[in-house]
């Protein structure tokens, strides 16, 4: 039920947002939210204007949250390097204790997308492109201020560790096996030793 | 069209395929079905009771071809080295040049199967212990035929390699870059030269 404080709009994108993480921004219809926040088609449609706004807003909630755990756990690091193994921690805990029901959000979204609008399918590509980015600014940064230096190009390093991880996610899920995600986890942290060399 | 010498079972199962590979299990309706095979729903039922036994089918039929990929060019290698980085391209290959139109079967079915009927979940999980079991295969064939020693786990090994080519092939994708899948294979074939010291 919604609490009295939530404004509705914010009460139909938190939950559309699990909607939309757990069914899959294509499969979850608009009866859906109508029956998860109980509302009528006309007071949904008092916010927004069809199934894609909402998912457009619904998406950028989560990716909020995604940015807020990766905020909170950045403040407790230092050094680039170990910032850069915060963000593969926070990557990894995205599936087994995620932000929102149903994993990680940039994760679900990108492998849905081929199949998604193209506003949406660039919601994908824009929350990949901040993973990666982000990655490859803490390689630069670290580099910058001495702690390593990098073998290969931070796009290179940035890629394969992003990938690694969420190759691993499905592995693990579709196996229902934890560990191949822990495996993953302690792959790319050696992956990083081996390219970003201590001085 | 249907070929003439085709029959209809087999056409329905082919389009099926195609469908189901490209737009997802889920989202892929009976009437999609109906106009790709250009048949009336009485037409389909005579051979299959409802959409999942399609699917199911269908996915038989797209893993058929997967290992059909894997059989033809792994006939042309003698050493599992040389078959363990024939499986690397291979899985890569389904990327650029798929067997069925959407890419990996197996690796589509994956990222969907939280979404899918129990059936069609276990054609995910058995597609994916195909892939992996075969490279644990290859990495104990070639550590019996002394061609190399393994400094890890068959199952972690294996894990790894297909976590890394299935991530990489979502980032690829995602941001529409294929340069990200060859830094992939490249890593995945380094990783494999660290983890199999020849002796």
């Amino acid at each position: 039920m919604k609490p009295a404080a939530l404004p509705t709009k914010e009460w139909i994108i938190q939950q559309a947002a699990t909607l939309f993480n757990t069914k899959g921004y294509y499969a979850c219809s608009l009866s859906d939210i109508m029956e998860a926040t109980q509302l009528k088609k006309g007071g949904i449609y008092n916010y927004f204007r069809n199934k894609e706004e909402i998912a457009l807003a619904a998406f950028d909630y989560s990716f909020q949250l995604v940015l807020q755990r990766f905020r909170s756990k950045l403040n407790l690091a230092e050094t680039s390097w170990e910032k850069l193994h915060i963000i593969i921690d926070v990557l990894a805990s995205m599936a087994f204790e995620p932000v929102i029901t149903g994993g990680c959000p940039i994760f679900n979204i990108s492998v849905e997308a081929p199949r998604l609008d193209p506003a949406l399918a660039l919601k994908a590509r824009q929350g990949m492109q901040m993973l990666t980015r982000y990655i490859e600014i803490k390689l630069e940064e670290g580099e910058l201020q001495g702690e390593f230096s990098c073998s290969r190009s931070y796009e290179e390093i940035a890629s394969t560790m992003v990938g690694s991880l969420e190759g691993a996610n499905i592995v693990a899920r579709t196996l229902n096996d934890a560990e191949r995600l822990h495996w993953a986890v302690n792959h790319v942290k050696e992956y990083l030793v081996q390219n970003c060399q201590k001085p």
